[in-house]
């Protein structure tokens, strides 16, 4: 059964790897609309190659040469945020939502208000607004299906049980390119070396993240709103391989994992498809080739920004938007080499503690949302060392 | 909801770590009827502690003994094959089959065809007359749930996807006392090293059949008919820490794998109440303690036996009943000292081709499974060596 798809962030690392996934199974997707940001050229490109019958692009600056780029193919465009309203409305079975950053919060959001289901790669969806999100879902029926490579394998685990039996699930961290250094070698560090993982190749400030382990913090609020587990129930594994991605334990002492080669299209094609999974012609992931798969518990000595997002998963309330926001801020700070590597988790922390006195409740609306991120990076911005 | 329990097999291993679940739980289950084979003080003292209505052994002699033991109880008691058949006939909720070797498959197949949900521990049902008692369960509707943790673990795994969307089910092998020796050292070694298990304390014979690896075998024919999965979709993998017991690989490229610490009673506790888990009080699964699993493929020059069970789960019809007739009386005479450690392959191997040319079709009813069995012993037998 042909299966029809929008595909929000379209030129973006996420959005390639679904187009390869597209392109490999011809009979079984109809691409309706591709979403890009600034890249009219690119959009355009990718339009054409799936087929879409729709692009549109946020920066309304890029319309014209995206209109003439198409011309001739039958292909309907626009650009701006009515544009990507538009692509959003149209009717189509999945949303595949991987536009980056705060960015993407509003159009995810409008395509889980259409109740179209989602194949989430949009992080801060679910760290900044999890909570309305996740009442929206609930409220509407709609299946948000986490593309990442760690949810996507707690999905799987989870089948084998019932969530109230779930003692811990568990997210597994590659440890990025400091796993083995010591603080004060960590804390010379640029943005450069923090930049390059060992595994996984991303965007630059989700490779920081790794390097900070913010990232994983970040995935245990995501996992939080997507499975319905405290923060109690939810904890981080070190693991270099990257080839275990996500592990339950039960109450019965079983464990369940989720385990893959590290290559993205293997979670997109399961998002897209969810229990029924497409065949995909990529590398089988072989153990005995592999010989060893080692773990380790994470350092939150060295690594703060895990503890500080645990800290905000507990607090609750508004505080992992501030979180969020606060190490935006000083993530792109540290690329700039404005400040150091353990600024970062200083700076956060020190937002997240003048946040927490207001006692913030978690944004209910996706705009609060946005006006708390707004708030949290100003902060942020107020701490910003004046000689840089 | 209290689930009423039946055990075959009450007084060995895996019966007596059943009674300790049972007992961490007595407001989860009552235990109806206790079934032992010859040590009739064991089972009345099991019976006794688990609180059971009936007890019955299959040895007629020790029905005295029994009754006696019982005395002032309350408990009624059985002996010989009519005691058994009663104790199975006696409503329950679940059936715990772990009476060993050809011996259980009667009382196992009477449960099943009285309806009874099975825990299946005993292999030989499965091995040696796997279509009849499947096609059994599938007419009656009765739920086989694996108590072996191999066949636990895929059973959890296999929740994540379709069968269809499997491309392989890989069991683990801990790889048995000689997974590091050479062909040449294995030859010499007799029995008392061969039953030095480095991970499972079992009985005797099966301990001998991990190290020639025809335990995997026969796991592998049992995974066959457990889950509907073809020889070519069926696999072994070396893994001496023993954590990993089964892995499902998706036609995605995504591996979904169950594991847990190697104690009998964590797939016991899942067997009896399936995906309602029950609180189990054991040590957890600490993946970074452990700190490293390590994998390797199956040498199957070193290890024959593995070769000949995956021929005859290929080949079908009743040679897996034949093989595994065959290397029950092999591995009695390497335990006896009568035959060398690869004199099981060759005499195993030899039974079967003795078989290949009668083309025997399974055995579509209990019976027949019994008489083929026999008559492969007897082949057997008959290539004793002379002067032992």
């Amino acid at each position: 059964m042909t299966r029809s798809l929008t595909i929000l962030g379209a030129t973006g690392s996420i959005g390639r790897s679904t187009a390869d996934v597209v392109l490999a199974h011809r009979d079984e997707f109809r691409v309706e609309a591709v979403v890009g940001g600034r890249d009219a050229a690119a959009l355009a490109e990718v339009a054409r190659r799936l087929g879409a019958r729709f692009a549109a692009l946020s920066d309304e600056r890029g319309g014209e040469t995206l209109k003439e780029a198409l011309s001739g193919t039958g292909i309907a465009s626009g650009a701006g945020q009515s544009a990507i309203l538009e692509a959003v409305a149209r009717e189509t079975d999945v949303v595949l939502a991987a536009i980056s950053g705060t960015a993407g919060l509003a159009p995810t959001h409008a395509a889980l208000k259409a109740g179209r289901r989602i194949a989430l790669a949009n992080k801060e969806s679910l760290v900044c607004a999890g909570e309305a999100f996740m009442a929206d879902a609930r409220r509407l029926g709609v299946e948000i299906m986490p593309v990442d490579s760690e949810h996507n394998a707690l999905d799987h685990a989870l089948a084998a049980g019932l969530n109230r039996d779930v003692e811990k699930a568990v997210i597994t961290a590659s440890g990025g390119p400091f796993r083995t250094w010591s603080k004060e070698r960590i804390a010379q560090a640029d943005a450069d070396v923090a930049s390059a993982h060992p595994v996984w190749s991303m965007g630059s400030k989700i490779n920081i993240d790794s390097a900070t382990l913010m990232n994983k913090g970040l995935e245990l609020i995501e996992a939080h709103h997507l499975f319905g587990l405290e923060a109690e129930r939810l904890d981080v594994l070190v693991h270099p391989e990257a080839i275990v991605h996500g592990l339950v334990q039960w109450r019965d002492g079983a464990v369940t994992a989720g385990l893959a080669l590290p290559d993205m299209k293997v979670p997109i094609a399961n998002a897209l498809r969810h229990r029924e999974r497409l065949q995909m012609d990529l590398p089988r992931l072989d153990l005995a080739a592999i010989g060893r798969l080692s773990f380790d518990r994470p350092d939150e000595e060295r690594f703060p920004c895990l503890s500080l997002a645990k800290a905000a998963l507990k607090a609750g309330g508004a505080m992992p938007t501030v979180l969020n926001a606060a190490n935006e801020i000083a993530v792109e700070a540290y690329r700039a080499g404005r400040i150091r590597f353990y600024d970062i988790s200083e700076m956060v922390e020190s937002v997240c503690s003048t946040f927490s006195g207001r006692r913030l409740s978690a944004p209910a609306i996706v705009a609060d949302a946005l006006e708390i991120d707004r708030e949290a990076r100003e902060a942020a911005m107020g701490l910003m060392p004046a000689h840089a």
